[in-house]
């Protein structure tokens, strides 16, 4: 069976594991003290072309989101964000506890896009400064988003603006953050920072990790608070070794961008199938998410070959690639539809 | 260098990765409902005797152990338990975050000791059903403590007897549970559920595991909100059959008990020989612990040959064993130092 | 100057303000066991015609609302309310830090309106049961709302029907709830527990009060850990006695529901002279608010003689009046007016 | 019957009420942007020869201590105060709610003392700087304590000195501020800012108020996120110049600190007598309250004739006067128990 159900459903990628091979050698320091951990910064000041971050390792992604979040907006503060997003959606209120109580306020349309002019329309007449309503302080977009929706640079310098305009913090939520880059061609440095992104979780376990996530915080964002509150969010692992091992192995060669590219190419390879065989897409597949509309008889044939999630809004099928994703599986599936 | 600092400078013993190696294979459902997690439960049931139990899966130690407590203990509760415990000492208010603002109500002396009758005295005269006061809810003892004290199955009961009386849950902090059975002969079941514990935290990380922590509900004590309050914590491995695997790999044929053991006996030896080489003990050395007062002299020596942290409590030198310290590191560093 | 910004501006009503005086004679015993709240409990029995209620008392509508929300609603819950909610605008995440990170799931239409309908088709589809989703435990209705629109007792128990349904809890935010009941002409257990709302906040701050609210917790909503939870969130009076005093003094002889029908009234009175003066009326007046657009001319000369807030959706203009809001003030203001 | 329980058994004191009276004129602005806040401001400027503070309202005592306990400290931060402190004992893990989490780190002897030099010692090698540890940002001292102790102007420096040393702000929760000044005869700004105090809580509920605590942020303690704590906390009366107007009822003509010099009086009188009836006091009398051993015929003899709390540490029986003790009556017991 062909497995379209999540990222999240496939194994570790080889290069990963060869490093927690590599990381498994003898006795090391506890909770980030580690060689591996160091090498690790170094790398990503490689990776991102800076020195001023600040690198804070957490281990599942709703801990990564929920951990950044508490370190960028006070409790009596609220998020701006997409009514859809994983946060809102599918952390079962992580971040409002992490925060201390933090609240939502989002924008957009109900169909996964958010636009910078949305953000902006979304704070006209809001009360800020009144101490009856919480006070915006993150402007938080996901990158890729949970629709398989990429910001541009262009699009991110825009959300940056209005985030400046309004004193509040930009962050991405990167869980997918190599199929962005991917998908645009811009350095890791032009999709963050160098657009004015303060903090970002740069996710590894969709792409080829085991467990793996870090939060970069950048310039003003960087926080001394920050070790103590990833600490009593239970995000410190202590063999601390094999979290960063992971990333190194993904990063070393740029490795990850590779697999990001691959699961782009997968997920776009099965939406033109799909479309040649009568499917209607719901987005634009610019990450490795597909949401179709398949044709009753499609979706029968596609559910004898291929595990995946019907159900999404406008009744749409929601299927997703990865790193691991066989390129003959689909090819093989869509010619057995056809 | 020998390494003494902590049992998690240690590596991932072999079988633990040969069962992450092995689970690396195709994709697997996510979020826990893969085969690996569901053996492990099966697994669970015949280690500890029993059905009757949930198994929360959690990551890291201080997750697990403030994880379990905000399913035990309300908002308005208080947590019984050492002064010198994890939970107070080292987990930078995770319990308190996830609990929603539990606090603690320390008893025993202050020197790492903890008996049902120091926590009777303690609650002698409690507030109990007045709103002023935090209600006791749970009691909570590590096995083994943080000073390798072990509690035997008798004074497990007289714990757990205590707890039942002020309708408290007895809860046991199990990072080392592998090294008081190890000590104790007894079986899983005795030390736990049949001794009247109604929740513990099993921990593998410290004997062999990468990061993987497992919370063991029983009867009483099983809870239809704990999957929720786990994943708003951010303990959730998304790619969790990685999760159970090292529990299974560390599990299977009694692996885990054997590497406490062997941790146990390095510390013991350790102990026996430094007193002879004129250290004074702390605590008796029940587990992979050693709190001695060494002479300067040895303490230097010590220091060439063997990292470990000094500073502790009455002059106090903490010295760690772990299923990976050799042997014959232990007697060639004992027999330099006469 | 007439004040038309809120109810919060009136006075003290002279039958609260006496029943202060009677109570400031002597000693009396502190926190709520005091003779005037064991006289409150015997009141709200009559005027509710039930004894199977708790009453938790507290001090500001805020602290109210969030107090009754942590009773009801765990952390991993969700709120079902209107965007518009006072909860979810004016309180500055107040609920969200009682609950402990519980979120809101806001449905009805984007001007104030919510029906029992909105609330079944906002959860549709819902995911009930998943922990990755805020699990839906309260349904939460202003009687009157925010918008000044009251619920009949056949919507209330529309509400409470889907409420049950999916498992929540129905609460009424009854800031306002003496405006509803004048405006029905329903007795309070009508509009309460006989149309199955579990728990509401019966307000007298906005009546004539000075700082006093009620919450009620009816039938299976009656909880142990109410005294607890108060007294946490900074909600219990040591002088217990002046938050009693002024409840009874709007009770008895029913004299909050002539200062409710006389705000009630004034909101007529001043919204049918203002639409022969050519406003347009953006909300049915229901209670004491009114909520109209007017014309440049009108509102000038309005600002003249009254203070009132502007800037509301649709170009709205808010007028608030109160059991003190004089008639013959109204009158004479639209006399200039014409 | 003579009510010796608490202070907060006794009824409003006549000054207080009469403002409340006057208050309670036509309509004034809510929230606190009230004639009767803005006049408070003032009052309170002289009061502490300072304007370089903040006013932060509440309304009861555990309100504003956990209130202004969340503006000073982190939720992943510790309050460094005594184990039988206000906060600790009788506020239900209100401050734990209010900070997100902030635990106690407890100093002292188990008698309700505690010096500068205990708090030294209490951090002496504490783990400043780990993550592991939650970090000390504030050191709270009741002032008077709550066994009735008074703390010098000189006592005062000594702590605001430690504090400063370790990073941490200086805190009193004055509840019986001005029982303090009556004993000391030190001016509100020397007992207070001058003494290097950061924050308080100036209580006047227990001095012959109804409910009205204010907090007074100093210098570098003032905070722009207090007003959106204080919204969430649910310590913002609407009708906010009732809160005020009891405030200044009291200060006005410095009639708080007869009354507090008053009760101290009594209470002085009262450990007099019963020190010539055979009492032995457990802690000198500074403030108002009494804790004593007293032979068991003289405490039978007492309550016949009064209301009082036994079962304290030690054996204690505590008294307590207020500004409404009538001297007559403690003249009339000691008679008749002799």
């Amino acid at each position: 069976m062909l497995d379209l159900r999540s990222d999240n459903t496939a194994p570790v990628a080889p290069e990963v594991f060869a490093a927690l091979a590599r990381a498994n050698e003898g006795h090391d320091t506890a909770y980030g003290a580690d060689r591996w951990t160091g090498h690790l910064k170094s790398e990503l000041a490689a990776v991102f072309e800076t020195e001023d971050f600040d690198l804070v390792m957490a281990i599942t992604g709703t801990g990564a989101n929920a951990l950044a979040l508490s370190i960028l907006c006070p409790a009596w503060g609220a998020v701006v964000c997409h009514p859809l997003a994983h946060v809102v959606q599918d952390e079962c209120n992580a971040p409002l506890m992490f925060t201390g109580g933090a609240s939502w306020l989002t924008v957009g349309d109900p169909f996964g896009r958010m636009s910078a002019d949305d953000v902006a329309k979304g704070l006209e007449g809001y009360h800020f400064g009144s101490m009856h309503s919480a006070q915006p302080k993150v402007l938080l977009a996901a990158q890729a988003s949970e629709r398989g929706l990429v910001w541009s640079v262009e699009e991110t310098k825009a959300f940056a603006a209005v985030a400046k305009r309004h004193g509040m913090m930009m962050m991405l939520d990167g869980a997918r953050f190599g199929n962005a880059l991917a998908r645009t061609g811009a350095s890791p440095a032009e999709l963050s920072w160098k657009a004015g992104v303060d903090a970002m979780v740069l996710g590894m376990t969709k792409n080829g990790g085991m467990a793996a996530e870090m939060i970069l915080l950048f310039g003003q964002a960087r926080s001394a608070a920050a070790p103590y509150l990833r600490k009593r969010s239970g995000q410190v692992q202590s063999k601390g070794r094999y979290l960063s091992a992971q990333a190194i192995g993904a990063l070393e060669g740029g490795k990850w961008l590779e697999r990001a590219a691959h699961a782009n190419a997968m997920a776009t390879r099965l939406s033109e199938g799909l479309v040649r065989l009568g499917a209607r897409l719901l987005y634009p597949v610019e990450a490795n998410l597909v949401f179709a509309v398949l044709p009753p008889a499609l979706q029968a044939k596609l559910a004898e070959h291929a595990l995946f999630y019907p159900g999404y809004e406008n009744g749409g099928t929601r299927l997703v690639t990865s790193w691991s994703t066989p390129p003959e599986a689909i090819n093989q599936f869509l010619a057995r539809a056809a």
